[in-house]
């Protein structure tokens, strides 16, 4: 058994926590969160180890009458692996934490620049992290780019990736940031972090990005243009797509003409919390003109870098291969294994 | 003087009467409304001569104690061109009405297809318009594209044009319509109808749009991806821009971040309504990697076509060179002439 501990119980935090008790090969040894709210009681309600993130915080869970079992600190005693879902920018503070209790890391696409030994998407580079004391798993965005270029790239190459991304502005649970009725530029000029994000796993590949912030809480919606090495077709790319792990295709004659139907779908598909784990590529939009590839793609921000982390905790502890560790993940999470 | 009539008052209508009202040449003959409302007040105590737009119409605005001056009908005996500005797609069924009267004719881009004799933008293809029965100006995001394009394709080329348009999802005073918090794909499939739309103007100019909308009731916001015939530099396309007529450049660091700061730069201006009748291209996003330019544009979807519909009027009615329109146009719009 892999024992787990996850530091940070926000949206991420959450998410992988539950992943990992739905593992047959790991335990969660338990996980920290700063403060006493809904969040911590469900958890408490569900069985799962909880941990104040610091002494201060330990008073407060304490006073709230909460049951904790003791600090971050305590729970690196106990695990083999720390996810850090702490908030953005914070692993610099986290990073020698960890490496003073001798534990190997997961960090989150947020988490800073330069703290682990290598960037994460399981289907690309598994391989990469065997043996490291940390990797970083990349945004969600990154990480629904790397999935379906990656896809096409093997299949027919790319010889140049562009894509557009509209992000959502927050998660559903945040209230207090924007906008309400505007498209936010970020950043103004080019290109995005997505960009330079993807070669840390696609070494090769040429791409630029360009993002904005849409006043949605659910989901990022991508257009893709690729330059495509060889001549193709588009049934050539969807059935690379097809092909793909963790890629999904849906299709707007069936009613999916927006990231709101992706969402309804999960529920329908009894996800819990609604997550869609794959990156979900409009199938009708796949088009192919003058030797480029153009396409839509909605990513989960909340979900889908969950099967990410699943799988750098198993990279990370050593013992499995890629097509192992993925079909075990997939399996767990209800995900269509290929 | 041109003699004008506007038949609609809604989004467009309104705006192109103002416009028409400052035009030292042109005379407002009227304007037409199907219902009595608050807009139509407002036209009345400005002194606008408003028309019904059918007998039942008339009723209404007559219980409603409006002082109307009859039906389009009658306008339509007192003006040398009708500007159409009525709801999408009723273009076919006004088109006889103005055929039997012998009028001239300007329809909006969502009016319908194969109404006019040309698509209109005054700086691509004023001389078009010259001695047609009928134009039609081009929505809002085609007159955007077709302005910044064609600014770059005659500096440098543009061997290929490809747009995402994130587009408002409504008009302000619109509160029926969605989404609300999902961004919808419109269409699924590509291309979008600017694609062909722009072509209809600039007939040599390869171009593929995606377009999808987002919750937001102000601009519409394009991310631009144009092959360069000749090699270019940011500064090149920058300088290409800054002489375009009806184009102005903005920049991150001046706090323009988001399409909410361009509406505010409006009302400081001072524009009636908070009007920007300019393509705007975020000057710091214009970047140059591979052969290929990347930029940000916004484009006001309630007024950047008002010049063009002005410019159309002098083109249809004959007379004026396209350059001695623009400056007219333009000079009692306030925007800066180039």
């Amino acid at each position: 058994m892999i024992r787990v501990g996850v530091n940070g119980y926000g949206t991420i935090g959450r998410r992988v926590a539950d992943a990992v008790k739905r593992q047959g090969d790991m335990e969660l040894a338990g996980v920290t969160k700063t403060r006493p709210d809904y969040k911590s009681q469900m958890a408490e309600k569900k069985g799962i180890p909880l941990y104040a993130v610091d002494m201060k915080s330990l008073e407060a869970f304490r006073a709230a009458g909460a049951n904790v079992k003791g600090t971050l600190n305590d729970l690196l005693q106990r695990v083999d692996v720390i996810v850090d879902a702490a908030p953005e920018d914070t692993g610099p503070l986290n990073k020698p934490i960890y490496q003073q209790a001798g534990v190997k890391a997961i960090y989150q696409g947020g988490a800073g620049d330069g703290l682990a030994d290598a960037s994460f998407v399981a289907q690309c580079n598994f391989e990469e992290a065997l043996g490291k004391q940390a990797v970083q798993v990349v945004s969600c965005n990154t990480t629904g780019l790397c999935r379906t270029i990656n896809a096409i790239d093997r299949a027919v190459g790319v010889t140049k990736a562009r894509a557009v991304l509209a992000r959502r502005a927050t998660d559903p649970d945040d209230v207090k940031k924007g906008p309400i009725d505007a498209v936010v530029l970020d950043p103004t000029t080019l290109p995005s972090h997505h960009g330079p994000d993807v070669k840390a796993v696609l070494k090769d590949l040429n791409i630029v990005t360009m993002a904005f912030k849409v006043p949605t809480t659910h989901m990022h919606l991508h257009s893709l243009i690729l330059s495509l090495r060889k001549q193709a077709t588009r049934e050539d790319l969807v059935a690379a797509l097809e092909a793909a792990p963790r890629v999904q295709l849906v299709d707007g004659k069936s009613g999916f003409k927006s990231t709101a139907a992706i969402m309804d779908l999960a529920r329908e598909m009894g996800r819990p919390r609604n997550d869609m784990y794959e990156a979900t590529v409009w199938k009708d939009s796949v088009s192919v003109v003058d030797g480029e590839a153009y396409m839509f793609m909605a990513v989960h921000q909340e979900a889908i870098v969950v099967p990410e982390n699943i799988d750098a905790i198993r990279a990370l502890y050593g013992g499995y291969t890629r097509e192992a560790s993925m079909k075990l993940t997939d399996a767990a999470l209800g995900i269509a294994h290929r």
